[in-house]
C-alpha cells in the first residue's frame, strides 16, 4: 500500500472540527448541542440571496470567468466603496470562499519557506493553509489580559528575518474579536513599508464591528497599495458560509495576474452562490442594523455570562462573533471533549473550540476556549448554564483542585 | 514592491482560457464566436436540479460537513453503483468540483518532487494542479496515428524511477476522447501493483462512452484498490459545470483521512450546488440517452467535418465529448489566436483550444487543436465552415506553401 504524504501527515486537522465525531456520538445517544464551537451563525440568509438563486438566469448551470461574473465583480466595487475601498472590478477574483483567496494568495505571493508572521492567537485554518503552501508561521503573542491587542511592534521587529515575506491580520478578529485601532495598522503600515512586506488582511466580519469604533482597512493605509492583499467572504456578511463566495483583491497587478492563473486551474467559482452573492449587494440596510444589534446583545450576555461564572475570564472584544475565554481546566482540549464524551445536564451540553488550535506556539491558550455567539440568548443562557455546571463537575477542574489543597492543609 | 512567487511565475495559464482576452475583443468588434474551446456543454441542467435549489430547504445557507452532506454521500453510492462500483459513504469526500478532487488528492498522495506519469495528450490543468504540489509530470506520448490509445506498458516501465508514486489517467478521456479498454486497464494494473504505485483515475466522462463499448472504472480493477483514487465531478455528467460540485474518492482509509484534513481547511464544498447535486441522481434515465444520442450525432458530424477538410486528420473518440484533430498549420497556437484576432466569416468566427497546452513535452501537438463538440449540429456546421474558410486564408498554413513550392519548381 503506497505511503499517503508528508504534507498530508503534517496538516493539521481543524480543531474547531476534530470533535465533530464526539459531538456526532453525542447527537445518536440523544443529546442536544449547543454549537458555539464554529463561526456559523443562526442568522437567516437575506431572502434576496434565495430569489436570486430561485430565478436562476439560464438553463444550463455553466462555468463562470474564472475570475467570477463581471456582473458580479461591477456590483461589489459598489459595496466596497461603502467602506471608502475604491477598486476597478480587474482588481476583485471572485473566490470558492474566503479559504480560496487565502490558499491563492499564499501560493501567488510566497515560496516555500517563507516567514509569515500572524499574532497568535489566529484563526486556525491559517495553519493549514501555510502547511499547503509550505510557508513558515512565526507566531507572536497577544495576550487576554490586553484583550488580544496587536503587540507592540518592537515585537514584530524582533521576528524579522530575512526569509519574512508577509504579514497577516484578521480584522476584526476571528478569534479574539478585537478590532484593530488606526494607530496599530499604521504601526504595521510603517513595518510593511520598511521591509517591503506583504499584508494579508482577512476582513471577513468587517459588518461586525461595535461600540461606534471605527473601522480600519489595510486597503486604507496610504503608501502600501501595491503590499497589501485584501482576503474578503460573504459567509459572515450574509450568514451565508454555505455559499462558498469569497474575494481575494489587490491593487497589485503581479498578484492579479499570478492569482487569476491558480484561478483558471480550478476553473471558475460557484454559480449559484455567485448569483446570490450579487443580489446580496443590494440587501436593505436594516439587514445589517438588526443582525449588528443582535450581535452586539449576544455579545454583552455572553461576555457577562462568562466572567460571572468563578474562574473564567473574558475579555469584552468589539468585533467579529467570537470571543476567548480563560476556563479553571488543566486541558481546555480535554475539558471541550468531555463536555461531548462524559456530560450532560438535562439531556443538553455545549461544543465548544480549545483555543490551543489557535495557537502556533506548543502549548499557548492551554486553558482558553473560542467561543463562537452565534446562537439566540435562549439558547446563549442555556449553552452558559451547561458549561457553568460543566465547570464543577469536570474532573480536571483547577479551582477545585486549589480548594481541595486549602482543606487539605 | 514585493515580488510574487516563482510557484506563481511558474504556473501555466490556463490553454483553454488563455485565449479568452482575444474572444472578448472579438465580441466587442461585434463577431459571434463558436466556442469549441472549452467543455461547456450547451445542454440544459436537468429541471431537477433548479427545482432542488429552488426549494433549499433552510433559511439558512450554512456550512456544510467538509466531506459533503451526509445524505448526498449516501446517496451517491446508489449512482455509483449503477456503475458496479460498491462504497460505503465514508469513502467519498464531496469536492468543490473535480478541479479540488484533484488538487486535494496530489497533496494527500505525493510529496514535493514525486513523479507521476501520464500518457500526453492529457488535461491540460494536471500541469497547474501538479505545480501547485510540486509534483513532476512525467509524459509518455500517445499519438493520433492510434486514436491516442494507451502507450505500450514497455513505455511506462522505462519511465519509472524511484520517484515514480503515481500514474494519473483520465478514461474517458479528455481531452482524446479515448476510451480505455479493459487490456489496457488491466495492464495498468499490474504496473501499479508491482510498483506499488497510486493510480488517480479521473472519470468524470463516465457516461460519454459510445458505440456500446464497455465503461471500465479503476475501481474494477482487482487487488489494487488501496491504490486507486477515483477523481469525479458531476460537472459534465449533468452539464452543471457552474455548480461546482466533485468528489474524491478511495477505499484506502488513510487517504481519506488525511485527504479530510484539507477539505476541513476549506470548511465545506458549494451548498446549493450539493442540494441540486443529491436531487441530479434521480434525473430521470431518459435524460442521459437523450443527452447521449446528441453526443453521438454530434461527434459523427464534427469527425466526417474535420476529416473532410483538405489537411485534416482527426481520428474518431468513443468517449467524452472532444476530439483532437491535426490541422495543416505552422502553428496552431497561432491559429487560434488568430481566429479570433485577424478572421471572420459573415461576423462570426470559431474558437478552438491548441493542443500544446495538453501535452508536457514542449513543442507537442503544435499542429493539433482539441475540439468539444458542445454545440448543436447546426452552430457545429457553421463553426466547421469558419474553421475550412480559416485554413484557406491563414497565413501559415503549410498546405499553401506545399503547393506553392509544387507551383514553384
Amino acid at each position: 500500500m503506497p505511503r499517503t504524504s508528508d504534507k498530508g501527515n503534517r496538516m493539521p486537522p481543524s480543531p474547531i472540527r476534530k470533535l465533530v465525531p464526539y459531538a456526532e456520538a453525542a447527537k445518536k445517544r440523544g443529546i442536544k448541542i449547543y454549537h458555539l464551537n464554529i463561526g456559523q451563525p443562526d442568522i437567516e440568509t437575506p431572502q434576496v440571496m434565495f430569489d436570486a438563486v430561485r430565478n436562476y438566469p439560464k438553463r444550463v448551470v455553466e462555468y463562470s470567468h474564472s475570475a467570477g461574473n463581471e456582473s458580479y465583480r461591477k456590483k461589489l466595487t459598489e459595496y466596497y466603496r461603502r467602506y471608502n475601498i475604491n477598486l476597478d472590478y480587474t482588481e476583485i477574483i471572485v473566490t470558492t470562499g474566503g479559504s480560496e483567496a487565502i490558499e491563492i494568495a499564499m501560493m501567488t505571493c510566497l515560496n516555500a519557506g517563507d516567514e509569515m508572521i500572524i499574532a497568535e492567537p489566529f484563526y486556525a485554518n491559517y495553519n493549514g493553509f501555510s502547511a499547503q503552501a509550505d510557508v513558515v508561521i512565526k507566531p507572536i503573542r497577544s495576550t487576554i489580559e490586553t484583550g488580544f491587542a496587536l503587540p507592540p511592534v518592537s515585537e514584530f521587529k524582533k521576528m524579522i528575518t530575512p526569509r519574512t515575506r508577509a504579514i497577516m491580520i484578521c480584522n476584526p478578529s476571528n478569534p479574539t474579536g478585537y478590532l484593530y485601532t488606526r494607530a496599530e495598522l499604521e504601526s504595521l503600515r510603517e513595518l510593511v513599508l520598511k521591509h517591503d512586506l506583504w499584508l494579508f488582511s482577512d476582513e471577513v466580519y468587517r459588518e461586525f464591528c461595535y461600540d461606534g469604533k471605527e473601522y480600519v482597512s489595510a486597503m486604507h493605509l496610504e503608501g502600501i497599495e501595491q503590499n497589501v492583499v485584501l482576503l474578503d467572504s460573504i459567509s459572515k456578511r450574509y450568514s451565508a458560509c454555505g455559499a462558498r463566495i469569497g474575494a481575494l483583491i489587490s491593487k497589485n497587478k503581479e498578484v492579479m495576474s499570478a492569482a487569476l492563473k491558480f484561478a483558471q486551474a480550478r476553473l471558475s467559482p460557484p454559480a449559484f452562490g455567485q448569483v446570490a452573492a450579487e443580489a446580496a449587494v443590494d440587501a436593505p440596510e436594516e439587514y445589517f442594523s438588526k443582525v449588528k444589534t443582535e450581535y452586539v446583545a449576544r455579545r454583552d450576555f455572553i461576555v457577562n455570562a462568562l466572567n460571572s461564572i468563578e474562574g473564567v475570564f473574558c475579555p469584552k472584544p468589539s468585533g467579529a462573533f467570537y470571543c476567548i475565554a480563560r476556563l479553571p481546566v488543566d486541558d481546555a482540549d480535554i475539558f471541550c471533549q468531555w463536555l461531548l464524551e462524559k456530560f450532560s445536564y438535562d439531556s443538553q451540553t455545549v461544543m465548544l473550540a480549545p483555543a490551543s488550535g489557535f495557537y502556533s506556539t506548543k502549548g499557548a491558550g492551554k486553558d482558553e476556549v473560542r467561543i463562537a455567539y452565534v446562537l439566540n440568548i435562549n439558547d446563549l443562557r442555556k449553552a452558559m448554564e451547561c458549561l457553568a455546571l460543566g465547570l464543577l463537575q469536570y474532573p480536571g477542574r483547577t479551582l477545585k483542585r486549589e480548594k481541595e489543597k486549602q482543606a487539605a492543609e
